[in-house]
């Protein structure tokens, strides 16, 4: 019974992460991690298509919350006030108790280019999410486009300052601040400097 | 005399978009765009260090103008305007005169994920010369972050524009708009949709 208990697939994540940060991703193979939990290489393979797919098999959900965000957002605001919104939905998955596991995570994909180059994608499909929910919301272009990469400008900012090791600021108030910061880019700045 | 004449560099430049383009960049080597202009593979690499770099060898200048477009920007001005005005001196590089090859330089990189990764790479170079320029310019952080990558949501937005085929506005021209579309996206629209 025990490949299919509950939670299998939150105990081959933990095992991925560990192993990975140990002994390093290129080293560390499926059947490792599933061995490290009691299971088979096969088990692992049943709620993992790759080991890669550990680091970023949650990435559908975050779409799915951006572009929940973008549709549930008020009436009469702004295409960039559309797309914060998108990015402030985000916080339901970037829980605080998430932080530590999402930094040994930034770890493992800051060590290895493709695993860079696959974020790199994955971020560009939130983009995309943010854009075609905007297109929903009946914003026209130029405008959709360029509110969705911006508002994903501050929603990586927010994900590179809630992982700093001396932040404990929730991300929903790190978001706000950045789209805060974003929607100010467009003043003259008052004080010196 | 031939392989140190004015203009060698250029001749291979045409040759290997050409030889690119007709066969196929992975099926092109550095010999055969050499021997298109009737000069030897080591006389190639004289002008570039690999036949990749025929396509990306001009990033330097841009980066450059980029920066340089930030720096000579006018006082009392917002980030996002000096971030905009090194967007604007990019106009310079993308001459009308360059547009046909730059659609043929489009379609080798789009066949190709390699290029594309590499493209990739010299955008965020764009954006880090943009925010270097704005931290020069005393602009603190968030704000220069935001206000670089905002900006280059535009230039990247304005070359896909530029580079369609049924796109004949100049650069500069479409640019502008893009940038007068990026400061708006704050705004409510007032007419329906």
């Amino acid at each position: 019974m025990g490949r299919w208990e509950p939670g299998t697939r939150e105990r081959l994540h933990s095992a991925a992460l560990r192993l990975f940060a140990e002994n390093g991703y290129e080293q560390t193979t499926a059947a490792d991690i599933a061995a490290a939990v009691g299971l088979t290489e096969r088990t692992f393979f049943r709620h993992y298509p790759d080991k890669r797919e550990v680091l970023f098999g949650s990435d559908e959900l975050l779409s799915e919350l951006i572009a929940r965000g973008v549709r549930e957002a008020p009436e009469g605001t702004s295409p960039l006030d559309l797309a914060a919104s998108g990015v402030l939905a985000a916080a339901e998955f970037f829980d605080d108790e998430r932080r530590s596991t999402a930094r040994i995570r930034r770890q493992i994909i800051d060590r290895n280019p493709a695993l860079l180059e696959r974020e790199r994608a994955k971020y560009a499909q939130f983009a995309d999410a943010a854009h075609r929910a905007l297109l929903d919301r009946g914003v026209h272009e130029p405008a959709a486009t360029l509110a969705a990469e911006s508002a994903m400008v501050a929603f990586r900012t927010t994900v590179s300052q809630w992982l700093r090791e001396d932040e404990t600021r929730s991300w929903r108030e790190i978001a706000a601040e950045m789209l805060g910061s974003l929607r100010q880019i467009s003043e003259v700045p008052t004080s010196a400097g």
